[in-house]
């Protein structure tokens, strides 16, 4: 069965999107989904730069909104911008490594962005991880715990390691077992095209 | 009848995809373009950037190259990376005004951008911009003795300012007559029909 390796990072606007819609499109075409949270933090740091590029940039930034908006009205989303922007998504791209492990990435990581995008949530907020952990119909409190170990920590610290070391310099970024990079949700039919008939 | 400016860099890779196909469907959706060469240099140094985005970020610049010889390759374009990039387009710029004024800036468009990202050619080149003008039928002696003017070296700060003054970070950008913006070959469509339903 084709693959396909997709990278996000809850920070990232347009990773919300392709979220939203991977999933259906990749079982579509039969292309199984490997999803892969990871940090741009480092990336950025490495870059010089003290936050996201939306932050860096005004310009950009500000067009950034707008077009997440029309967008976003296309596909029949919400999109709400969060006070707080970029947000911490440390422990929610823990516990979607965790889901990602246990085959339960999807439906997890859509509640965060869904948390996030549409309704403006703080994804920090320990309550706020705990109701999408619950929406999934999994125990909070067991993977709240599981969070705060070690092994988990270490895991996602590697995980954004390997994304800086396959060149990964955004999100959302799709790359297939061949190598071949997708990088931003307009890549997103390309990259499942190309799985398929890799 | 419809309009839409169409900005552009002749620095920019993902501007000469543009070029190639924006004005037969602006003409199949009866959308009246405004041809607008700028720099984006004065945008990028009060960045604090000494090139491009795609210079100052390795990563980014190769994975943009891939993405144009896939995306060349899909539209049946040719795509050649020039040896010296970002190139020196100033001149280039200032003809491709004079050429927007008198009704020929399509064709000279394409021309240049083919000289450059299809031939590999340096556009800084004066046989090279000689070239590209009598392509389009014109005296090239005539109109390299014009960019020496005052008049168009003043005409394309001021177009360039202008670029700024409405938030224009990177090119393409399609701006329709109520301000709405788009940035990137990949919303030329959701441009032109945002521009065609005004």
């Amino acid at each position: 069965m084709a693959r396909l390796d997709f990278w996000y990072e809850f920070a990232s606007t347009y990773s919300y999107l392709s979220a939203m819609r991977i999933g259906a499109i990749a079982k579509h075409e039969n292309v199984r989904l490997r999803w892969r949270p990871f940090l741009l933090g480092p990336f950025f740091r490495a870059q010089g730069w003290k936050s996201s590029p939306f932050r860096e940039q005004k310009e950009k930034g500000a067009y950034m909104i707008r077009d997440m908006e029309r967008l976003a009205a296309e596909r029949g989303l919400e999109f709400t911008m969060p006070e707080n922007f970029p947000q911490n998504g440390l422990n929610a791209a823990r516990l979607a490594l965790i889901s990602s492990d246990e085959g339960w990435a999807e439906d997890f990581t859509k509640a965060v962005y869904l948390a996030e995008y549409a309704n403006g949530k703080d994804i920090a907020a320990e309550s706020v991880l705990a109701n999408c952990i619950e929406t999934v119909g999994r125990d909070a409190g067991d993977y709240l715990a599981r969070i705060a170990t070690q092994d988990i920590k270490d895991r996602l610290r590697e995980q954004t390691e390997e994304a800086m070391t396959l060149g990964i310099f955004g999100a959302p970024t799709f790359i297939a077992p061949d190598g071949e990079m997708f990088w931003g949700d307009d890549r997103l039919e390309q990259a499942i095209g190309w799985a398929s008939r890799a």
